[in-house]
């Protein structure tokens, strides 16, 4: 086709041998933009897997030197280029140039790549552990290509060739094959052009970094269960990441997803004596920024019946009504948000504000606000725990503490949980109370403050139990950590010291690595007697 | 029915509501045992999983020293039984009293469980993390009731109510199901009794330890994908591991499986040159010690076609004929190594030694010896990579370096994998060659040593990629390692300092805890500005 973007498989721009594309569309208007970008067929897709499976081959040459000058040479070429990737992104998701794309998401997004830098350098996210007497040694290695499909949410810093995933996988020492996101595919073109060139300067493999723009979704299981993958990073929805982890678990390849989240926010009765009017507005700041569509987005607030909880409810309406409703990704975003705000309704749930799209050209609905009683929770958890994503959010009010209890016991896994409660203690006692429950349930917990803004902390958890995720051992968030998911466990035992991994000889490769040896954590050279 | 034996359910012991029942058979003269355990029904599985869900609970209350108190309680009444442990075992297993069980198989299990509740105490294989000026912290927690499916081959170390997975399980905060394995229910229930014993000596709840002997293969599906279930431990045979996997997967629960190995090793020219007759006894001993019932079994070896070859196989084949047949674990294993021995012939091996039923009462088969060529090999890979789980290996003899690379390319995973070498380096060039392919097929690597013999170091690993495990980032041997397949990372974002759990407190909680603050691994507290 005339126009048709090309794909980028083993280090070479061409264009696709697909018969079928698809356009992305501007949320400002409605109206797809212009290009036209290739579905890749099967043989298309498997002559990137090969590649990649030999550059994974050829990485073991490669410094981990290397693999960091590749990440920071990636920040510094996309921070160059960064107008054109704030219109593109701009173009293609509606979220505002100022100051969400060009002062929040990308100087995040080349920070994480400078943080994967490091860790590479560093090494010690490869956790060495050395038995010296036994000569006994092992650590983390990277586990083969990783598949990354980015989500629509967060076109530079979840991006599939440039975002977290990507920089955790390529950080770990693996080429990634990114299955752009559909609803940004331009955007994830211009990434992958600078890895191309990055990797070239870097003296790594051309096919370090492919880009498909989208597949069948049976050639989206085949390519996350072909043998010469490694892992899968999937940030999504949870009906297409399920299709995806039951291909991947089936053949016994890794896949770490990051689903659906609700992310309850409790609100004990002390803190809306204390500031229920700064709790409003703090809410509502998060519940519509960005129109909501974040992964942590509080989609559902819990309450005790009471007066102050109908005054506070009725401001938070108030605030709904009076706020601009966003644009949002696109017209699937929209329609979804409307089909989820339905069964949520259809469930129950009373429409305390907005409930329908804004009727607009561009892809809006109105910053919507629902409610529910315990009783009638009780009656429908799973219907009531519909993810409506987007600006929409669903306040549950409990008849009394034991209710709330048994509610919170009825969540599904969560990304997060948050309670706020007063700040002098006069609600520790319910805290008390419910936090083990809710602590089961999310992977996050939160006190006194919404849960919208994922630090991009070593210690943070962007995870969580099932549905959130796939598995509650992992984050998608926080470096060194969220490398581990893309590495395999590899010990070495009686080798001789000259085959050894740099990692596990008794020099510290880098000086600064720590490592566990005999059971204490150092970065000193393992002593030779 | 009479002479039933109790199950163990929340505390009491009491007679299954089931109504079928088995018996295990002693494997020296294939008689069945006296004894008749139940196969427990649905709604008894049901109240176990509840019961383990409140111990759960409860749990929260519990300090690790209590646990570590509880597992060093259960080692040392254990120990007190000994005589009867070994007369159960033996007469179950069929494993010799000495030295094996008495000897090595008991007092490994024993030092398992005092070096669990040694993790358990100094609580570093929570993996604290702390971002002080952010006061974002992490560690692992215990993920729910875990579920254990013990093997056949080690009634001690990997027993379901006293092995690996147990230690792991409950060091790290979580109560145990049992499901004995149905060739040693009598040792199985030993455990449990003493489980419940010490228990309740060191106030843990009484569903700490429950037991089951047996399921429907449709309520073990149910029972590990069921909502209250935080994970399972199984090990055992490729086909029902598969099928336990098929469930948890799809319920998003996490399963670790140790499915099937073959272990293999490569001996390179020049080692044969050096100490082939030593060599040979080494193997041999490896291959039939414990009639060959090891998980790291040595049951594939490859060599370079030649003279050296052919004297080499040619010893072993003397050695395994002349060496006694021991007896197997059980009719079903006798079975089971018959059928894969059959099927690597019918895939187009030689046998060398062996083949068939030793033709006794007991459980047995001859010591068996196959030998196929590369190109054979290359002609029928999976088929020739069936497990015959015994007392029986492979040789395969590749023509040229190219295709000894090409069969290592062609390995499903495996849990090890040996290259033995000419101590002086001569044969290091072709190691080089082989080493990234055969790198990538199992997790332990090994040189100049046998892989039977998984020392419980810290720095084992006792795992690999699918299929011998279903993730090839866990260990199921070595503590802390395997501690972390039974948690779930929480974090605590902005967590106000009295509601932290102890271990992400600023004071380090025992002293001897291990965390990382601010990037530095250290037993200090966090520094208060």
């Amino acid at each position: 086709m005339n126009n048709s973007q090309s794909v980028l498989i083993a280090g070479k721009w061409r264009p696709s041998t697909g018969i079928e594309f698809f356009q992305s569309a501007n949320p400002q208007t409605g109206e797809a933009l212009p290009e036209n970008y290739p579905v890749s067929p099967w043989p298309e897709i498997e002559e990137a897997i090969e590649a990649a499976a030999e550059a994974y081959q050829h990485l073991r040459q490669v410094s981990p030197e290397n693999i960091a000058a590749f990440l920071e040479k990636l920040a510094d070429r996309v921070e160059a280029r960064r107008e054109e990737f704030v219109q593109w992104a701009n173009r293609e998701s509606a979220l505002p140039s100022e100051p969400r794309l060009n002062s929040v998401e990308l100087p995040r997004t080349i920070n994480q790549l400078r943080l994967a830098a490091a860790a590479a350098r560093e090494r010690s996210w490869c956790q060495p552990v050395i038995d010296a007497a036994n000569n006994v040694r092992s650590c983390y290695k990277p586990i083969g290509p990783v598949c990354v499909f980015g989500p629509n949410n967060f076109p530079f810093a979840f991006n599939s060739a440039a975002g977290g995933d990507f920089a955790a996988a390529i950080a770990a020492g693996n080429p990634v094959i990114a299955k752009a996101n559909t609803s940004h595919p331009g955007t994830t073109r211009l990434f992958a052009e600078e890895a191309l060139r990055a990797a070239g300067e870097t003296g790594l493999p051309p096919a370090m970094v492919q880009l498909l723009y989208r597949t069948s979704h049976a050639d989206g299981a085949r390519l996350v269960s072909h043998p010469l993958i490694g892992a899968t990073g999937y940030t999504g929805s949870r009906h297409a990441g399920l299709a995806l982890k039951e291909a991947a678990d089936k053949a016994g390849k890794p896949i770490y997803l990051e689903l659906s989240s609700i992310n309850p926010v409790v609100i004990l009765p002390g803190i809306l004596e204390e500031r229920a009017a700064a709790l409003a507005e703090e809410f509502v700041g998060s519940v519509l920024m960005g129109t909501g569509q974040f992964c942590t987005n509080p989609g559902l607030v819990l309450l005790l019946e009471s007066e102050q909880t109908n005054a506070f409810v009725e401001d938070i309406k108030k605030r709904f009504s009076g706020a601009p409703a966003g644009t949002l990704l696109g017209s699937g975003v929209e329609k979804s948000l409307l089909a989820g705000i339905n069964a949520i309704k259809e469930a129950g749930a009373e429409v305390l504000a907005g409930g329908n799209s804004a009727g607009e050209a561009r892809c809006s609905v109105q910053n919507t606000l629902l409610k529910v009683g315990g009783d009638q929770f009780l009656a429908n958890p799973i219907g009531l725990q519909e993810e409506a994503f987007g600006n929409a959010s669903l306040i549950v009010t409990a008849r009394d503490k034991g209710q709330l209890t048994e509610i919170l016991d009825h969540l599904e896994g969560n990304l997060t949980g948050c309670v706020y409660s007063h700040s002098s203690g006069n609600d520790d006692n319910l805290y008390d109370e419910i936090e083990p429950v809710l602590r089961g349930k999310v992977g996050r917990l939160l006190n006194d403050k919404m849960p919208t803004g994922v630090l991009v902390s070593p210690a943070m958890n962007h995870g969580g139990p099932y549905p959130a995720t796939g598995h509650p051992g992992f984050t998608a968030v926080g470096i060194p950590a969220s490398l581990i998911r893309f590495a395999a466990l590899h010990c070495y035992d009686n080798v001789r010291p000259n085959r050894l991994p740099t990692e596990l000889q008794n020099a510290n490769p880098t000086g600064q690595t720590w490592r566990s040896v005999d059971g204490q954590w150092t970065r000193e050279d393992v002593a030779v007697h």
